[in-house]
């Protein structure tokens, strides 16, 4: 075959994402990080009556009325939000915007996986470091490489532990580049790196609605950052890059903060329990402040407790990468879904 | 300001996508090239039944259903299908696979003006061909260039007329980059060059449901190809690209041909009667095989009359740059739509 790729395409594996069964399939599904409570009523109804026009004409390229909603709920100004098709489309946006050959992106390891595949597709100069003892993040070894850009995701994925917000300050004074604050787990935290976008020009803090507001099928996120940083990764994202529905209906999920609480709050108790139940059962538990769990088993045979557990028809997470193979993600379900997981692990472990 | 952006993009300036007035605003829009009948019934029955699951979960990253709908409907295998928020991702996708410095975009002028956008920002080397009089494809000039992308919009945006399949499969045999035939408007032409993925690997058919399927607000494009040229791509592309909505409502839609060939036909009779009351109010027209006109009107003061249009609340599309500034782009709507347009104009020519 000729190569119609660049090189940086043609060597690369692209992104897997996890296993997505189908709505209906009788599978507990603690795999990729949902929310396990439907999302806002609000949101529903807006779905249930929309009117067929905003169909047929093309959707507002700024998803104003999802921005302004955002504006209210957040306590932010309208003109410091972009939107974007999940959160991943903001990231890639900020890639492409600021980063090439030459020029770094930066991040502790281990994290978000599709910071490796935004840098490689790119291609800038990838530096990945490894969080020290206990997931300390590494700010002298983050400062010294100086990125383009630096991604922090707090909580952080695969671990669930937060940054916190002190050390993100001390970072972004410290950063020429863009800091991104990758907040898609903050409605399970106990804080947010918000504040720090209005004293730092170059602190975008990005948020998806996939995760705490239920409205993962709907692929709505956004990102906070000043207009001045906005303004070049405006130019980059494509104009529509948002449908009708998905700024209606996100619109009235983020307009409902006090249902998201309700069922963050919720997920946030089953934590608590789940956490108590897997310690009995021998699991090392990292704290997590999101919506999931890095545990290792006792016996550390994570591969063949995945498979096990899928034989089951219960999916959790397992990353065949270094310094995880013993280790499984798991995302906290309701109860009763915590409870048939943690009864399966029983005879697993 | 510290320049956090590539110069790339530091330089360049944003697309700027056509007005678009709230749905409820009492406007005749005729400026971005939507049809004017409402979607499928179907594809709003959908909507108005989704369970609220679909929201809650991730959605396939492959759209598979929508993908089967379009293989179904099209006659093509459903492993040459690749989906997209809109055919403009699609079209950036293709030029992030396969563009970079070093290597060239081409394509022949007056054309989409996304092509250039995408170009600038990726970067690569950009070479704009001017079509021949009367729109004469410039083969000869385009198979010198031999990009590593070739864009072709067929029909033509915003000539409207189209590039016939003998001359795209002459180009096709003589490229050894990726041919893309932007075919969005295909649904109101008289053929297709669809033929031609099979016979050239290196050709990349694109479509969309935002027009001839009256869902520009739901986002939703695909490209038909050889598999091995879909591979790079599908490296490239967000994972979850397509929501779960837009995926059900796209299926919908694309399998209810039946609606959407009578809403293409009434369109094609109507942009027949439009073209003779423009002509007998003197316009020059070029023939169109899309749902618009490009027009010159007879004293050639196109931004006086686009303005005095909008004034009236009909907003047609007017295109500041050489070669354009003496023409009008023109959506063909409804009959009573263009009834209403023409006693405007009588007025104003």
């Amino acid at each position: 075959m000729t190569t119609y790729f660049r090189p940086s395409v043609e060597a690369m594996t692209g992104y897997v994402p996890g296993e997505q069964p189908k709505p209906g399939t009788n599978i507990i599904k603690l795999n990729t990080n949902e929310n396990p409570y439907p999302p806002s009523p609000d949101a529903i109804a807006v779905l249930r009556n929309l009117d067929s026009e905003w169909l047929r004409r093309y959707p507002d390229p700024y998803a104003n009325e999802f921005r302004l909603a955002i504006a209210q709920a957040l306590e932010v100004p309208f003109e410091w939000i972009i939107v974007s098709n999940g959160s991943d489309e903001l990231l890639n946006v900020v890639v492409r915007a600021c980063a090439e050959l030459g020029r770094k992106v930066v991040y502790p390891m281990p994290t978000y996986v599709l910071y490796r595949t935004l840098t490689d597709i790119q291609p800038a100069e990838r530096v990945e470091i490894p969080y020290g003892e206990d997931y300390r993040l590494p700010i002298e070894e983050l400062v010294a490489v100086n990125g383009a850009v630096t991604f922090i995701a707090t909580p952080n994925s695969p671990s669930g532990h937060i940054v916190r917000i002190d050390e993100i300050r001390q970072l972004a004074a410290r950063l020429s580049g863009v800091l991104v604050v990758d907040e898609a787990y903050v409605d399970f935290a106990c804080e947010t790196a918000l504040p720090l976008v209005k004293e730092f020009e170059n602190v975008i803090v990005i948020r998806t609605l996939s995760k705490g507001y239920s409205l993962a099928g709907l692929r709505l996120g956004f990102g906070i950052a000043n207009p001045k940083l906005l303004s070049g990764l405006f130019k980059v994202k494509d104009s529509y890059n948002i449908d009708a529905i998905a700024c209606l209906v996100g619109a009235a999920a983020m307009r409902d903060q006090a249902y998201k609480n309700e069922c963050t709050e919720k997920v946030k108790r089953s934590r608590t329990k789940l956490a108590v139940e897997l310690k009995q059962l021998g699991f090392q538990l990292w704290d997590s402040q999101a919506n999931f769990f890095l545990t290792q088993p006792p016996k550390g045979n994570a591969e063949q407790i995945y498979l096990a557990l899928k034989e089951r028809g219960i999916l959790v997470r397992y990353f065949k990468q270094p310094g995880l193979e013993d280790k499984l993600r798991i995302t906290v379900g309701t109860d009763e879904q915590n409870q048939i997981l943690v009864e399966a692990l029983i005879h697993l472990v």
